[in-house]
């Protein structure tokens, strides 16, 4: 099974920005340890971060064929990209939204996700547990090649 | 660790209730379930279930120094039971808020949830997998006494 | 036929409260009027009242495979009981949502109902005959078992 | 009694359009059904079809002092037509809307009425059955002259 | 000069319908008013009436080139009808919108005229008189062929 | 027969504020223009100007028991001032706002007036000929001492 | 006389939960405190506190004709329970609405009060002396049998 | 091949109403350089205008089994006509909304539709050019009978 | 202690102005009764009424430092009246809100306090007793110096 | 005559993605057939696409003195770039904007065109063929150099 | 040159009011800064202040004639005085708009500013060098005399 | 002391787009200028203009540790990019945002902005003079290194 990790704007500064809301382990630390992690778990995981919207729309439409599961954190897009949205749409993947803070919590405009539509399902609040959480289901329910 | 899941209303019918949405596990299938895999990873689990906002209110509030983590699908009471949001917040316990489809998919009242600014975070869309995820949140994260 | 009238919060005091809007007929007048009129239609008709949005929703919820047609007033449960609506969803029964007075000529709030999207219609405004209605209705389309 | 049937804009083509939301039976159908009914019960019913909001005006006019009731069904006059409610209020008979399809699961701009303020009450979602019940309320209600 | 006063839907009713909003001076009693008012005073005064939009907009574009000055009181057309409006502009004639009763003192939706930008001004709430003060302002700043 | 005519912020600038939407007759002007009308139709008028809203209030507040009539222009206060409308409702007197220019013509703000549900109409875009319509109305209307 | 004290859901924990918010003052310590000031002034005082909606309703229907006043905190159903709000009407007593904390410094949904229309008054934000407050109001304003 | 070209409200008045946004040519010369054209393109073309939206409703019913595809300009109704939107539903044929100006340049109520969700498809903006392009639409999709 | 009472625009008129709603006793009644009430309870009270927001905002400024609590009716200005917010959080002195009509009963405006969020609460609806109940407040709740 | 066609993101993988909105011919079909359709016509047409915001500006910006007209289709940018709304104003070039499907028949979000007021005008719904339309319309229209 | 600096409502007591939000420096700390400031870029400066919305306008007024320039913070009025905005067009000279805060980061009310539309510009959140920097511009822009 | 001056989209286009609202100095030219002005200021200021949201937020990202303060138009993104606030906030520098135009005086979607609650302040409408400004404050309130 290959799993695709996909991080949008802001996400390479993570652990050094706003540490009270997104924590301290860094961009680095965590996709170090989603890769262990899943290959522990028998998958593959692979990672890309863009602060480009353009970039994550090629990415999502690169990875068809190629992966069976994506993992998003579509970063502050979540909230207007509508291009995001149909880009999920259009890959035809699975795809798990994560945010490691609890948006309900935080400014009225990251209560509204307009990429989760097109999405299986969301995480959000869990910190980086997120992510592993969402590589254990797709563990858990898709089959491997 | 001791573990509570409290499921809102018409999570009763869970199986029976609109299939195409809810899938066809039944509740006590998923409770039995939910049971023997905190076992498995060492934690107690316990169930409850109400179509009631007061005994789910009063569940939250008897949780209080018996539980070190809660599990909760609100049901339809997410979307406006600010007596539940003030039940969460007055019982300080961490909760994880669960729905089984991707509210975000439906109709758009289902889009707000009153309750998760009260949570630490909120899984949704994954299916009944979202509960598992949260017992294995909760193992990960919390300390066991 | 089995035919299920349920009634919800404050209609157990009809014909006291506010006579100038509900008019004078009492709960009791009511329920064996129907009754009565069920019976000479070749029907049986039970009924039901509470104003707990949780009995309401178990009630439902035991109607299942009981009663060929339900004829509800939810009264201000109405406007926002979404779990009420999910519950008549999840029954699968026919339901039609009876209203005594016009909620159309009333304050604003009372103008939505977000239970009626999951009945088969609405009858608003024509005093208690809204029941008897109803009743008829089910008479003329329903096969008796 | 003389009671008035009044239906507007689209359903003179009743039965021919959209079937699966307005049903197979023809507006010829509906109007000698409800005709018979009607002097079965001792009434006299008439018919006025128009798409024209102006002739929908004109006939709710020439109804004062003819007819102890009328049955209006607007059509998509229901949601703008506050020239129509106008005249259901000068004509000040009792008027009741009847809609075929349930409004309330449509389209958000068919769940506003502009006109049922004006009238008595309103029967939606039980198909053309709306319109007997409309008539046999009129029977039980209004003196006969 | 030649003025035109035309009146919209249930205007003819004048008189009879709800004396207490809109006085009980009928239809003709105002329209022959003001036809020897306007004679008293040098010009000419014509009248039409309909409850059909349509015959409103074809009355504004006959208007063209025959009157100097319209007085215009569109009933419940003014809070929707953007033919109406567009009607006004272009037959390019000077219109006064003229409403007996005081629309900001009713329904939310009477406080919105969508005629009203077209036109050079409003009366409102002053009764029939808003039609006389009307003809006296074209007196006064039209000239005369 | 004793008139007041109030005039609100800004209006003291007339004549030589924005002409294109105000025109170029100067507040002295209409005022004594005013003053000579009212004379020669048998009315006594009185004049007051303030930007201060306070004053206005005071303003109306003095003229219970003096005045039989007000012809108020508010200026901008028109659309926020409740203070304002209280004051007319308190003051007991009929009071006519009138607006020089066709509110409904401009910016969206000025479409919305709070005082007008106070007053028994409005006279709006008819230039300052609305005041003198205003006089007009009240000559006609008004019983004399 | 007799007054009722009605505390709604989540008021039990009073003390306990969120005391930067609702003070250090337990449930218990506030109706001894309320009884025996009750007592002192002459009067007689009871209590009810639940946190299920259907219970606060049925509540009020049993204070009809054993209470002369009802001092009621709804807690979170302030903002939303219409079956609530007509549970009010429908018992024909009169209500002050006290709230602990200034609502209005809030979460915007608390500044909405949708049973506050049908008590006579309100008292919010003045900490469980807004209690003893609204029974010095009935002391003062309600005769005694 | 049949096509027919509806013109709605205002628009027999083209090329003499507001040229600035409407152009100069006239509605004759428009409707004649379109039967030519269609001819030329071995298609037969009708035209119907109407300021009356039963007419207009009334047409559309008679075009069916009659015309291949229909060009509708509902000029105003565009904006509120949820009547005309439901008879392009009931006629069940292939309609072009045109609009001759841009409407998302202009004032706000212009940039809503309720018909084009029953349309096609919408060209506006490209002068009378926009019927010819619906003509050639209809030429090369639409199999000739 | 030393209060201050602040009562805003029109409510000198009391006992004259719309008695119904705000009842029989006039403004030096209200402000008498309160001063021997406040002596009796050890305490000195003095009163300010303006119809100018200014004035009511510099009256705030000058009692800093001079009064220990403050008790203001602002009126209409309770609903636009931002400075006046801004003048209580400047000025830093407790102040109690106080409304004699319940203003939740009344016009939607009347609804929302934009100066209660700067008050340590609010008291409405409960007549002149208001005023009385926010003097035993601070009796109970302030040091006296 | 130089004609530029510029898709927005997704529009790359017409043909594949969502073929029941968006038909089954692919990106480079659709490119090369207008390419051909242009020359027929004696024009020249150059395409360009990219899911990235910021190179649809720039190529916007690089067509000032090379191109006579644009046929663009934002794809989702069009219900939210007011930069790319700006980039065809500050381009001053005749825009044309394209959409395959009936945007005013999906999603509430796709219903708003930030960028059309910008174009001169806009065809929907009219599949590929609305790029071809577009063509005939420069043209038509745009003399030759 | 000379320049004109109007404070609004609770300016005066600057440096002593919530400092988190406005600083420590006192209004005459500013006002005496700035009239050196001023002198010695060569423009002479005047300061007024009031609390009063009609003092505002009254200065604004006054101006005409008699300065350059306006350096303006109408404090809490900036969000609601319309009749501010009037006198700013009313004067007609060019107004910057100064904010200490940065208002887009407080309440949501702050947000909005219905004189800016009136001012040439709007400088915010940079303190009190707010002012200084408008200094500057009308220095380096306007012509001195 | 270091600057940075960031501009979005659009802007390189300076003096030749839309010269009546962003005047006709050049993109080079305003450059230029800032870069001389802050060098006879003592500090150093170098430029960065793209219209790729992506490279803005990069941008923001390599100025930490680098650059003392930051001058940042984002152009249109200033309305709707959330990923460009978060990148301001993510970036921990101080960033003034300039407009050229005054956006309160354009179209509605101008008046929000998205970035400037992450900014310290704004400055708008003082065309090219608000870079300038932005310098000086910066000069006159950072320590230099």
């Amino acid at each position: 099974m290959k799993l695709l990790v996909i991080n949008g704007p802001n996400l390479n500064l993570l652990g050094g920005r706003e540490p009270n809301i997104y924590g301290s382990e860094t961009y680095s630390d965590l996709i170090s340890g989603l890769k262990a992690y899943a290959q522990k778990m028998g998958a593959e995981l692979d990672a890309f971060q863009s602060n480009h919207e353009g970039q994550l729309i090629d990415c999502l439409h690169n990875a068809i064929g190629v992966y069976d599961g994506i993992i998003m954190n579509p970063g502050a897009y979540t909230h207007y990209s509508y291009a995001l949205r149909d880009a999920v749409l259009a890959a035809g993947l699975p795809v798990i939204e994560v945010h490691i803070s609890n948006v309900h919590k935080r400014e009225a405009f990251r209560h509204v996700s307009v990429t989760a539509p097109a999405c299986i399902g969301q995480i959000t609040g869990l910190g980086t547990q997120g992510y592993y959480l969402a590589v254990d289901y797709f563990i858990r329910t898709l089959k491997k090649p």
